[in-house]
């Protein structure tokens, strides 16, 4: 069994793999779809990100879904030859974090494909893996495709939790990558009425237009386009900051009106914000991070046909073309999601 | 100009109306469609409800949309030939709970069609109706009909604003009249990813059913339908208790989980509740009133195609012929929504 | 080593009981002081409340302290020697509803005393007990009188909580036994700036007012003493329902303002609600069960003077004295909370 | 009558001023005392901060209090006599965010001593004023200095509410001038368990300890003092950050437990964020400005003897003195609140 191992900057390696015996509560996986997300790019070009580094290999990917190949004595949600998505989140289920209802905060996590801990939590590029029983959700009525989906539309389906009740909401996201074109998504699905979308790439603002944006504006091209929504105290109630720029947000918030919500997204590094304007007009800043149960709740809105996220797979290569896919996921200026075929 | 007066129980008459001059900020609207809502019923039917009763003769209606026909001199949000709906909400801008961002509860209402102060707010089931251009909501891209449902869609969306965010929950909607309805559509709308609903008549389940609901239980013919979702402490995330019956709410408490969300829309008298369960589970039961920044919204949402409410509208009478119009919309097994053509 | 049983009505017996092992994690207190609660009296006086029944014999109790004699072998929290309020309140640490940050929820809870499971949970008006060194809290700045204090206290501070931010509120307490006395002492250290108190007997109004209400008023003697505050729509931000009577709720609801919120607290059957008042002024009634961290929270604040509870410890009796404190706690003419001394 | 008026920095001039006429609802107040703010201190020092600057003369001074020596036919809520703490914040009511219940955030707001809109909003550093009726709150239980401290502990306790409820919290305040004072007295009258307080200067840490803070930290002499907090993934829940300094807000982060929330208090330019941890940590930062209903509060609190603000004022200077008043404000190693007497 092969899996794809990042040994550092510029090096994948498609290298031999044991997969992990099958206990009582366990599921094998027979691998379908990857999705390669931020964060193995991250890695794939830099080697890590801010101060988390690569030291020793480690299996990308955590964005997947397969086919059930072998169950546990114990297991019952989920039968042999069922699509299933697979949660990458493991929280432990006994710190204080768990506790508090706060799992994707769990101090002893271990997401699948992150550098954070040594030893590196391994990733799930590979053909086989063995997980839990309940990191899999039965995707029988998706393609494998978009059941590989199912992790970055919790992403965003997190954060428009984060965010509070939007019915009939004035929305901006800002960045229109994979995250941001979800964020959309996701707030159309939770009742904002209005979507504006910035970016810096033209290609990615069709896209953003082609799942539902109203409004689509490059501030690259016209540094002022947001002005027309800075009226007054400004008229937008909730922003997706999605680009991890700081430029993106400081640009964003003299259109937020007074109380509006900002939910960061994007990992970046420090930020200078406009402080006064955030006090002044009492901004509330929430940062979003990962997902726990919004992956069951992906996983049933794609399949009840309530969220379409296939206009956002753009790309699809076979999974011993890696360095293709990942070159292609590189480039913003066609590609959105690019998946690895396991099963190719 | 004719309007339609309520003078007592069974006693509806068709009588000459004076249409109000047009100030600076007024405009004239000329009626074309206006939907028969339950409040409406109880004055036809009974004089009132409660405490509530008929002191002089008021024209009914308040779910109301037609043509505007002329403007005052400082209106600019409508001009002279379209279509608006029209929404009967007039706080007065200057009292305590218009101060605490509460105009649904402000302390000098002019609700259209009420007979709550004395002298009566004087409705609009009337031809020429001269209102606040603020109260007026282009809708040029609707039909008349779907205009004149913003003010009851709007309670629906009220009232998923007061249960907070519901992204992938699991919804129960106890009640399947015109509110219930819409209240369906309104939870799907923010993200409800399953939706029970319960009525004791099998044409209004049918009709849920339509508008979106996953499931529906009659719970006349099957007193323990709610009983599956009952395990454990319960499942259901939010009700919106739409009957206005004492026993859909006490009946649908055990399929609460703690903490779990009561939303109470439906107009009643008192109720027995079983305390020690809302206690015990820490339930919250919330209120929803009316509506205020709904009403835009509502216009906006269908507008944009986000809720269709047409299928709702299952009859149109002249509105001289407004008896038969009112006895039909007393016929729940046939009828869900009523409208009176004005300009038939 | 005795222990108070209760076999059924009126039928308390003091008999032998063993004492648990003390395994590593564990502590072993002999008991000092116990508190009598309303529930140990609905078993004492009428052997059950509700359809909780004591099905077999049942140690009462579970408002203790006592001075930890043995500890086991990883016990860091705790030593020999220490004066400790100990929790009643055992979560299973592993249920959906611990995992959702709610263990006062807990599928699994064996709270001390308590008939409702079967085996029914053994209570700690004992000699002896073994705990889990988690459910001791040093308390060696206070009385065993005052630690033995921390559960009830622990019950208001959460109620507290489920009121939300409460600075500078008006704020009613309907029922001035120890829990609604508790929660006068509890509002008022979260901010509270005027507080109301209303009860049916003058000595617990008394005590009311010497614990901090600014306002007592007597609703038998005058059913109208509310109507002052019932002006407009309401002037009452919160109420804290602590009387389980369904008169209680109803006559204080016109008080309320419009949002007001209730903080449903006392255990009672079925209630009668003004459900008309509480749709059309948008009150948020909230079921407040039990507490968890808050019990920690309790020992703090009154270690650090921040909430004085000795005025409501009315009366002690030496535990072999049991009977005489039960019949003294059930005559609230006189008796806030009686404890019994298990070191007399 | 004389006022202070600002020409510029470090050009203060005492010179005469005519007193407005008293209106049906406006009262005259014979000013007492005005306490000196951090904004009067920049006009003195800078002729303004950030891009506010002096543009044309303007009186000084927002925290004020002073004697009824008159009142307009309609008043009724004071009488000439009467001890009076004036709110500077004068909401125009009538625009959006008024309706929005967001005074604070007023479109039009005319807040004394403000030169942001032009022309300046005249201060209260006058010998006599006259005013809304509806800014007058009376005082009759507290002294004058007392009664001037109104309008800064509001400002606390709106941050206080922006935080939401704080019962058993463990609180952490960055920067101890009076604003840092004001909120640690404001945290624990809303029921914080534990207050941790840093500083610069050791004399205002002396202060913080004074007026309640359980624990004071020296961020200048000892860099790593919050590193104790920072254990795990922090052990904070609410951080009030007053000192509007990048460093002091920075260097809390890692102590702020996963979801802890962030007061922005102290009005900054722009300031460099760790927005990875921000991220992460799920945090929510909030921006808190001004007051409106806090005002009537503060009053309240002080004269129950629930918030004793009288150790903050540490100077007093008649008011003919102001140039020694500004200068002993400017020198915080000495000085907490400095106040002018008006009527010495």
């Amino acid at each position: 069994m092969k899996a794809i191992f990042a040994h550092g900057a510029k090096d994948l390696r498609l290298s031999d793999c044991a997969v992990d015996p099958v206990g009582p509560t366990d599921v094998r996986i027979r691998m379908e779809r990857g999705g390669i997300c931020g964060s193995d790019l991250h890695y794939f070009n830099h080697g890590g990100f801010g101060t988390v580094r690569l030291k020793e290999p480690m299996v990308l990917g955590h964005e997947v879904a397969g086919r059930v190949a072998e169950v546990g004595a114990e297991v019952t949600n989920v039968k042999v030859g069922d699509l299933v998505a697979v949660s990458p989140s493991r929280p432990c289920g006994g710190c204080v974090e768990c506790h508090r209802g706060l799992p994707n905060e769990c101090l002893n996590m271990r997401f699948y494909g992150s550098a954070m801990p040594f030893p590196h939590i391994q990733g799930a590029f590979r053909q086989d893996i063995t997980v839990m029983a309940s990191q899999c959700h039965v995707a029988n009525d998706l393609t494998a495709g978009e059941a590989a989906m199912a992790e970055p539309l919790s992403v965003a389906l997190h954060a428009v939790r984060r965010a509070g009740q939007m019915m009939g909401a004035r929305v901006l996201v800002t960045g229109c990558g994979p995250i941001g074109l979800l964020a959309i998504l996701a707030a159309r699905r939770a009742g904002a009425a209005k979507i504006i979308a910035t970016d810096i790439s033209d290609n990615s603002l069709a896209m953003a237009a082609k799942v539902g944006a109203d409004v689509t504006l490059n501030t690259m091209t016209n540094p002022d386009a947001l002005a027309p929504f800075a009226v007054g105290k400004g008229t937008v109630d909730v922003l997706f900051e999605c680009s991890g720029a700081a430029p993106a947000l400081a640009g964003a918030i003299p259109a937020l009106r007074p109380r509006g919500v900002i939910v960061q997204l994007g990992l970046s590094g420090d930020m200078s914000l406009p402080m006064m304007q955030i006090t002044a007009k009492e901004l509330e800043l929430r940062g979003s991070f990962r997902f726990h149960e919004e992956f069951a709740v992906a996983v049933k809105l794609m399949g009840a046909g309530l969220i379409d996220v296939k206009p956002l797979i753009t790309h699809e290569f076979a999974f011993d073309d890696f360095l293709t896919a990942f070159e292609t996921a590189n480039d913003r200026t066609q590609a959105i999601k690019v998946q690895l075929a396991f099963d190719a």
